[in-house]
């Protein structure tokens, strides 16, 4: 097989493993359930992944590696942008990606859910770079008083509950409150009134009409 | 056996049950287990919940019903209350809720992302009572210019993520931010937050400080 096809290969398997994890969940769900879907031979998963716990390291992992670049990206501008644009394009970013990555990233967070080992693994590497980024632009927006003084890790869960909520309940968005995540129209009206959130609590009054300028120029 | 000590091995089963589920998962979690965690007889549990999949619609079910029952009792207060207040009032009760049944809502909240047809009956039936008593009281609020004309779906699902975040975000909130939703001092802090996020973004500014010294008094 040339490398493309390799990759296609993988890639289809991943997706089929995404897609039954998410339906009938890690347990429930075997290698030959995986195989049937993805149409390749079982022989094969076991080429690329050992076997399905390898197969569900490798999706943690290329979520949270791609994640991760994400947060990079965008703290990489913070002196240039300040803290307030650099949290706003930030909040932007990470709901597309979700959106983007919409199985992924359901499945991930009800397996985040579990106490295993391999949560242990990603906690003390992905999640800690998270809070390091988060951290890095809340810290520096009240050291450059663009920010109100809060509590940090305090606010971070507040606003990592408000990020994954189109993931955590997307079923109850869909079914009850007629809000359909995975589409681009609501990810974008979900990031304005996430955006508000973070003016209205985070931002400092002084900055804030700037701001609120700014950030209605990035949704046009 | 008297009811008393029925109720106590039932209980005790339950306990052992959510222990475990949370733990291992559903799926990886024997009768033979749980009777083992709950130190009873596997006929036991077969006796009250027949079998697995009994026990479990009977978490879920107990879980629902007392759920339901704290939204009921805040929204029965909301014309004498006001619907900024009543509104306040329902968060910290939800928020302490979960803190009460910190194990049953961490497997609840787990098992509500996978698509099974036992959560599309929890949907149809509480989850809906669920939507009804935030849209009843965000409704209400609009109207007594009270609130803001805000997307009434859109901010429930906000509201969620952000009252569902010491829960799914538990093990993230103690290892890595060494936050500890548990504990009643947490929770009244993030109940702080959760608060000051409705005044300012959903309060109109005329009632705004009003409230907010309410809420003040409340937090006392």
């Amino acid at each position: 097989m040339g490398v493309n096809r390799q990759t296609q290969t993988k890639q289809s398997i991943l997706d089929a493993a995404l897609y039954l994890f998410h339906l009938k969940g890690f347990h429930a769900t075997s290698i030959r359930d995986i195989a049937g879907k993805a149409q390749v031979n079982t022989a094969n998963i076991a080429y690329y992944f050992k076997n399905k716990q390898g197969l569900l390291e490798y999706c943690f992992i290329s979520y949270f590696e791609e994640y991760v670049r994400v947060l990079d990206k965008n703290a990489a501008d913070l002196e240039e942008k300040g803290a307030a644009d650099c949290l706003l394009d930030m909040v932007y970013d990470i709901l597309s990606f979700q959106r983007k990555n919409f199985l992924a990233s359901s499945f991930i967070y009800g397996e985040v859910l579990l106490d295993s080992s391999l949560n242990r693994e990603i906690f003390s590497t992905y999640l800690m770079k998270e809070k390091y980024f988060f951290q890095l632009i809340l810290e520096y927006g009240i050291e450059q008083n663009e920010f109100e003084n809060i509590s940090v890790p305090m606010y971070i869960l507040q606003l990592k509950g408000m990020l994954n909520a189109p993931i955590a309940h997307s079923q109850y968005a869909r079914e009850v409150l007629h809000v359909f995540p995975q589409e681009t129209y609501y990810t974008e009206k979900y990031a304005e009134q996430v955006s508000r959130f973070l003016q209205a609590t985070l931002f400092c009054p002084f900055n804030h009409e700037k701001k609120q300028d700014n950030h209605q120029l990035l949704l046009l």
